[in-house]
């Protein structure tokens, strides 16, 4: 069991501070210089590729002003991303809407502000798009199958590859701006070769595309790049050689701008949140695993914890000594509301209630997700410690 | 197919008023009225029951100060709960805190501000309110299993019958006030039965506690009453006479006050959430269904139809017309967000773009379950109509 650990990447000194610090529990902590960190290494590991950030993983005003300062860009899904960044101080013109679902006015509001890119993957938003932003730039989505994922996208968003097609060659004829293709491999992906073989289907496109007269100009990577959890992944290495052999050998022929957008890579492991046992309850099955009932739960911002997707790695006062299985739980009055329940977690016999507990790799799709006040809890509270 | 049909109790007109004003979309329109009378019809269907306001299905201000004017009382799930219903304007003795896993700081807290009734399903949890609240009157939660609830509760609270005579054992040991014993039997419960069930396993209890010297005072028939999604349900007579002839053959030598918890019943069909239809797609797939995308989902109030569990009905401008399978989505980049796929909802062919929809009882779990903020959407707005 590799729960009860520390961080996969170990906490900054001054993470550790603030969890010394007697703050009110829970909390998020997030650290600006691991993102910076993620960022830098990304940047370095994918030298061609403008990295676009994917502001729903975590859209505190602080962090988007730090990625603005590190020279990021931004993948939004609505109006209200869009203003949350030219807030942080992006030029719109560092602006991509990624969301293939978007309101007409919403589309008509972020073109009049100058964002420059759009994406649909269907007729009647790209329909949409021309009206609302004419001669904007237009990417089209492609379905990927989601294999290696930990959270598949498939189903949702994406079009077949003959679709993209006609797309393309829709919006050249519709008189819109540099044409792309996107993709998402799943938010989480284990594999890199899932990236590689995504390519290949891009590649067809392309050709197609541009042989009707709708050349590319941008193949948007998405995102997908995983975060350390519970597993050990490839380093972002390892995935930039694949999708780099995967360019040349597929694209070679095509002259294309990348991109990519990583949300959960560049801030999950930036952020660590600090709950408290509220109740280590046996109740009278002696034979079944004891419940740990935490201050913090899925309507706090543990949404990614539900069907035990995401296992937080937790580290306890009590690391090192005997451990037992404990079904995590949060502190609502719902039955959803558990976190670890299917694979219980090994933690220490002597967990009590009043100890506090860190969760690691919990920055990104956490403070974004936490409602605003469901059983009388207020929301996730972030504390952001600077660039420094 | 139900779904494509008027609300199953209809709208009143101030509410029908509203959805023809032009509101900005998504929003939830609550009618206090509907609230009121099915406060009063409650009341007078179980008679010598006091009714308990479940706060965490719907915790509006307006909401609460209504139900104050009613004489209702409250069920609360933290030191949050407590504060929103004394703002509201309830007396501390009209709370109780219903959650079995509470901060022993709120217990603090709560006891000193006058809220006389806590709930245990543990030893653990019977100590610290011991130790937080001297005195006060403890209610014993007992497992229930659940079967024929739309979100069966079992496996995260309550306590088996023998655990539940020893702790009500201990508590008077202990010098707590008033002992109760409560239950819940799921919410949105369809089997009027399950509350008989349930009394037949309370008065085991209350007769074995009263031979060790800890008779019961008071009776929690819990939440679990439905309200009206898809699926005719029985009346709330219905209910209340199987209740009513199970405290008479189960608990007819116990002198016990009856309390119950309703949250979704007072609350669900009071409220309507109107939504546009921000993308009609067929994507490249014809043999599938379409898909339809509202620009309200599960991280705006949706929460409830993950798993598909309540059907919302819906309406549209098109009723009457032919309809077709419709894979129902919410507007955000993320998979989760989809309402209805495994069981598409047959909607009219005519749906477009723009076209306003209505979901029927909506008013419980929903504004209280939105987040703060996901894809840079705002929190679901509620619109309260005040009590005429």
């Amino acid at each position: 069991m590799t729960e009860c650990t520390s961080s996969p990447r170990g906490c900054s000194d001054r993470v550790e501070a603030v969890l010394r610090s007697g703050e009110p529990t829970p909390f998020l902590v997030t650290d600006l210089d691991v993102v910076a960190d993620r960022y830098r290494t990304l940047r370095s590991a994918l030298g061609d590729a403008e990295v676009f950030y994917a502001v729903k993983a975590n859209a505190h005003p602080d962090l988007l002003a730090a990625l603005v300062a590190l020279g990021c860009c931004f993948d939004v899904a609505s109006i209200g991303e869009v203003k949350a960044c030219l807030d942080a101080g992006a030029g719109p013109g560092r602006l991509s809407f990624g969301n293939t679902v978007k309101r007409r006015s919403e589309v008509a509001a972020a073109h009049g502000l100058g964002v420059p890119n759009f994406a649909v993957d269907d007729a009647a938003e790209l329909a949409k798009v021309v009206a609302a932003a004419p001669g904007a730039a237009v990417t089209v989505r492609l379905r990927c199958d989601g294999d290696g994922a930990a959270w598949p996208l498939s189903r949702k968003f994406g079009c077949g590859a003959e679709a993209a097609v006609d797309l393309l060659v829709e919006a050249r004829r519709r008189g819109m701006g540099e044409l792309g293709i996107s993709f998402h491999v799943g938010s989480q992906q284990s594999r890199p070769e899932a990236w590689d073989e995504a390519l290949a289907v891009v590649a067809s496109v392309a050709d197609a595309a541009a042989d009707r007269g709708a050349p590319l100009g941008l193949v948007n990577l998405g995102g997908g790049l995983p975060s350390n959890y519970d597993a050990a992944l490839p380093e972002v290495e390892g995935y930039a050689k694949v999708i780099s052999d995967g360019l040349d050998r597929h694209l070679a022929r095509h002259d294309v701008r990348l991109v990519i957008e990583p949300g959960r890579h560049l801030v999950a492991e930036a952020g660590v949140i600090q709950a408290e046992v509220l109740l280590v309850s046996r109740s009278d099955d002696d034979d079944g695993p004891r419940w740990i009932f935490l201050d913090v739960g899925v309507y706090t911002g543990l949404v990614e914890a539900m069907g035990e997707a995401i296992r937080y790695p937790m580290r306890t006062p009590h690391d090192g000594g005997p451990l037992c299985p404990s079904v995590v739980a949060g502190p609502t009055c719902d039955s959803v509301d558990v976190l670890y329940e299917v694979t219980p977690y090994q933690l220490p016999l002597a967990l009590a209630e009043g100890d506090r507990v860190e969760l690691f790799s919990a920055g990104a799709y956490t403070s974004a997700c936490t409602t605003v006040g469901f059983n009388g809890f207020p929301p996730l509270r972030e504390i952001v410690l600077p660039l420094s």
